[in-house]
């Protein structure tokens, strides 16, 4: 299970860190979650998302406009993770939490902490492997002034 | 063996990083070393730890202490381990190394390298699974201000 | 597959994190390719490697200008990857690419991202285990002063 979870993990940092956008909402089911939200929010139980995506088009969408919108900068990331638990539902459903760390390297080539925070995830199996059917990005760093520009 | 490792690696940056302290001694045998040294004094081959529990009950109260210290300011850490190498003993003994950074986020949202260094551990396989016979945390970092303030 | 390449990889994190440079080159075959490239050269199609070493030789004569020059200041790295993918080119060839970050240690104490960016793998299984035919080290990270200095 580790393996099969690490291999789904290991997608979602390669389609984000080499510019391939486009197959990111590919990673979750049609039915997701995806949603971003400040530490502080999540543990003072308030519902505050800076982002709220419920379905896959959405993020589908998300993807064109930062297409469309980022043509003049174009900051390249790096995503790592660690500290993965996971517990198994059923056969065909999984949840996860692991931390994470994004690295920044700007257009003036300094590479720097973006962000680190912790992932909530649920997952299911699906033909084309396991995906995501909720990731819920629990952000520790609040000095993030670009958050609205790419996923995490 | 691999997975094993990663797997009490992945419990040990968990109870960390989400604020779950007390459970972080529950990862050692009662006869345990845990130090924490700076990796200029290693090389020297100088004994000069500047934290050195003994036992499991050290680190229970060392974690009593942290939680009634520190109730002005609770940072969030994240730790990421890579290079694990180990060595088996016996059967139910294993040796290993690895690399660490831990990042901090503070008060104020920024999130930092906090330290960086190497593990050596020892660990034992008991009927809960793999514990930390010995872990020594030797630190490359030596900015740190607050290293007494929390296990690495 | 998985649990084999991360084996080599953390062989490789260990031999440089550790100060045991004179390991590293074992760690490819002698035909091998070695070369360190900015990443806007590569996405540009502009060869142009900083470093290229295209046989082990090469890297065994690298590390022994290290030794011989290095003598006053000795950083301390540690490496991370993360983002493995992998390809079977045949029973016993792969290609993979990864993310990485390197940390250093100065002198002075200070912890800093020394460089980030990706590797482009091509391993073959030889009697040792699997080894390093090729390693392209494409770098996000600009600002790199020292980085003729030591392996990536």
């Amino acid at each position: 299970m580790r393996l099969e979870l690490q291999e789904v993990f290991d997608q979602y940092a390669d389609v984000l860190d080499n510019d391939r956008l486009e197959e990111w909402p590919s990673l979750f089911t049609e039915d997701c979650l995806y949603e971003i939200i400040p530490k502080e929010n999540e543990d003072a139980g308030l519902p505050a998302p800076v982002i709220h995506c419920d379905n896959a088009r959405m993020l589908r969408d998300r993807v064109i406009s930062l297409r469309e919108a980022n043509i003049y900068e174009k900051p390249v990331y790096r995503h790592f993770t660690s500290g993965l638990q996971w517990k198994a539902i059923d056969a065909d459903t999984v949840e996860a939490s692991s931390s994470y760390m994004v690295l920044n390297t700007g257009q003036d080539g300094a590479t720097e902490i973006y962000q680190a925070g912790r992932y909530q995830d649920r997952l299911v199996r699906t033909d084309a492997g396991w995906r995501f059917q909720q990731r819920r990005v629990i952000y520790d760093t609040l000095r993030v002034h670009t958050l609205l520009a790419v996923p995490i």
